[in-house]
């Protein structure tokens, strides 16, 4: 069905059938803009903001200390992360909310290297985002472990008995290439590794079974397609069959089983609250919290479906309509993420004339343009309208706008 | 001066001439409550409100992710870094905001103990909070250090040429000692070692002059007596001239040299900005931005002299009224921080007690009520109250109420 959107009023039509239409409505966007970013930074939900000021205001401001139990505060980490974990397929109780990706991945990476003592190998993608590798480095540096960079398909050839820890995203990053989690799983288990799957370009994407995959912890931030906000607060996930034999490197007091306690040496609280540090970010996470109720009554197999139907339509757009570009993002379905990524010889340029004309997409070095579809708030004639201003900034040159030339950076 | 408030009209006058007086405007302050709960969770300083009213719906919502730049989001670690640096003695360039303490804590512990290769063994205060030392022994067991617990004061005695590094809290959570830093800071430099300050119940507290003490590192939260919010990111202190050698841990790529080179090794920044992890949680480092403007013309000096001036007050108040209680807090001035602590055999009880009338206190086990003090919004009017209804509690026998029991446990 999707393939076949080749026009403007095919989308129009798409939207008059969008099962997700009336989600949009539960977010506060911005007039005139198509945003092609959710994958940097995800909108603001309709509800953060009364959320936000009630934090502040009768919870902070008002009850002060005492929201730690009349607010619940102390419960929120493990209280937002199972509503993650339903979302990735986590049953409740092994999904924890609090810090950074980067800090996840190094509690992650650490934990799950003790669990395989003498081996002496930490595999990771050599094109995997830079966070993750750097993690990899420092922690292979502070085991005394070799790190390995390869590319996902791989596995196979290199993984051995030597290796101790496996550490993957989902999507790649720039290219949008989806990876087969199940096979790159299963071959980490038969050599006897474990697996950390780094899900930031996948949770709130697309349906991620994490139990079902075995997975061994996983991570991810919450500010892409989850719209938690900015730096919003990050999540690990720890199987119930690790969380008796794994010791995380990160023990802030949080994470005590008495941490009220306060005895002088580090015990471990049982179960997922073991992954807590120190105190968190409370307005950010209940910005958060807030957020994920968007997500109520939505079903992931809709968001993949439209997903799919929106970068195929953009795909075939560029495949029909914009010569000078490379598609870099799979074709297969089952291949690709919740983005396109374009190649182009001024990619920059073309980013940076496209913001100027309202369609917000970003830019990855050295040469792609990188469109997110958040199918939560974006409907399909914005889409095409969008790839129809892509064009126009490409055909007409507009992109050598020396207003359009390289100055400060985008972020992701 | 401040010995002599020993009555309400003394604290009424001690008012009157208060040059901080004016402070107190610059918060909202919940109508009936005696806050002494500063030194768990500062209050909220007026202008939070609006600030994060702003960062939610314009910030994020309406400018999304050219907020990064348009909206100074990338800048603003080093930029709430430097404004915390003006309060802690720190010339800019020094202090990078973001993440929890215990994070900071193992980055900073990590990266000093790589200056002191060779060296064996790391030191910590046996009586300090919780996470100091969790913390102090998970970096331990990374690095094969051994872990020494001891008593400030006994430092010159055990340290030696296998110390690496010294981690101490400046103010003792529990009894509110504050130590001799240069003294200790020296002991350290005299043996070779690097040391770490915690300045949780420090910072705003007291006037603190890093750069003139020589300190090669410290940490501290800003949701105590800097009023950032609750859980509001921490911060960490390195001096320029370990900026050079220093390699922390927690390599997130926010802190690489080019952080949209994507290049797949990590290359630290230069200066403080290597200290950067992953994506801050922006909603509450903007909330601490706001909160800090309340600093603007305050002096710390007059801080010192204000604290110093209450918790006489409350001392000599308990020697003359509360013969039950004994202060564990310092006498000598130069020796106490900005919070008097209480044995008494039924601390618990009597802290709900004073709940349940308003005046809030803290708990710490197993048998101390913590009152903390925080100059800028308290008068000593408050805290004369507040020791008349302690004293009422005490003697009426109020805390034997079962609704005082112990039930949940309150928060630091």
């Amino acid at each position: 069905v999707s393939s076949e959107i080749a026009s403007r009023d095919a989308a129009i039509e798409a939207d008059a059938t969008d099962p997700l239409a009336s989600v949009r409505a539960r977010f506060t966007l911005p007039d005139g803009v198509i945003y092609l970013d959710g994958n940097s930074l995800g909108a603001l939900a309709a509800s953060v903001s009364a959320a936000v000021d009630d934090a502040v205001n009768r919870q902070w401001g008002r009850d002060l200390i005492t929201s730690w139990n009349d607010n619940d505060w102390w419960t929120l980490p493990a209280r937002v992360g199972d509503r993650i974990g339903a979302l990735i397929g986590a049953a409740p109780g092994q999904v924890l909310c609090g810090d950074s990706t980067s800090v996840q991945l190094f509690q992650a990476l650490v934990g799950l290297a003790r669990l395989r003592p003498g081996r002496t190998e930490l595999i990771t993608d050599g094109a995997g985002f830079p966070t993750d590798q750097y993690v990899a480095e420092s922690v292979a540096r502070l085991l005394g472990l070799t790190l390995r960079r390869i590319t996902p398909p791989e596995l196979p050839a290199v993984i051995s008995d030597d290796t101790a820890v496996v550490a993957l995203s989902a999507v790649d990053y720039r290219t949008g290439e989806y990876w087969d989690l199940p096979a790159l799983t299963a071959t980490a288990h038969a050599a006897g590794a474990v697996i950390n799957w780094d899900l930031c370009h996948a949770a709130g994407a697309l349906p991620v079974e994490l139990d079902e995959l075995g997975a061994d912890a996983a991570v991810g931030c919450t500010y892409k397609y989850l719209n938690g906000g900015p730096g919003s607060p990050a999540w690990i996930y720890l199987p119930h069959r690790h969380q008796g034999p794994i010791e995380l490197p990160l023990t802030g007091w949080h994470g005590h089983a008495d941490p009220f306690g306060l005895a002088p040496s580090f015990t471990p609280a049982p179960g997922i609250e073991q992954a807590r540090i120190g105190t968190p970010a409370l307005l950010s996470m209940l910005a958060l919290e807030s957020a994920l109720t968007v997500w109520d009554a939505v079903s992931l197999d809709d968001v993949r479906a439209k997903s799919l139907a929106l970068t195929e339509m953009m795909i075939a757009f560029a495949d029909r309509s914009l010569p000078s570009v490379e598609v870099v993002t799979p074709r297969p379905s089952e291949r690709r993420g919740s983005q396109v990524a374009l190649r182009m010889p001024y990619a920059y340029e073309a980013c940076q004339a496209l913001i100027a004309r309202r369609v917000i997409g970003d830019f990855r070095a050295p040469d792609l343009l990188r469109l997110g579809i958040a199918p939560l708030y974006l409907t399909y004639r914005q889409v095409w309208d969008a790839m129809e201003v892509l064009r126009d900034v490409l055909e007409s040159g507009a992109y050598r706008d020396p207003a359009h030339a390289r100055g400060a950076s985008a972020v992701t």
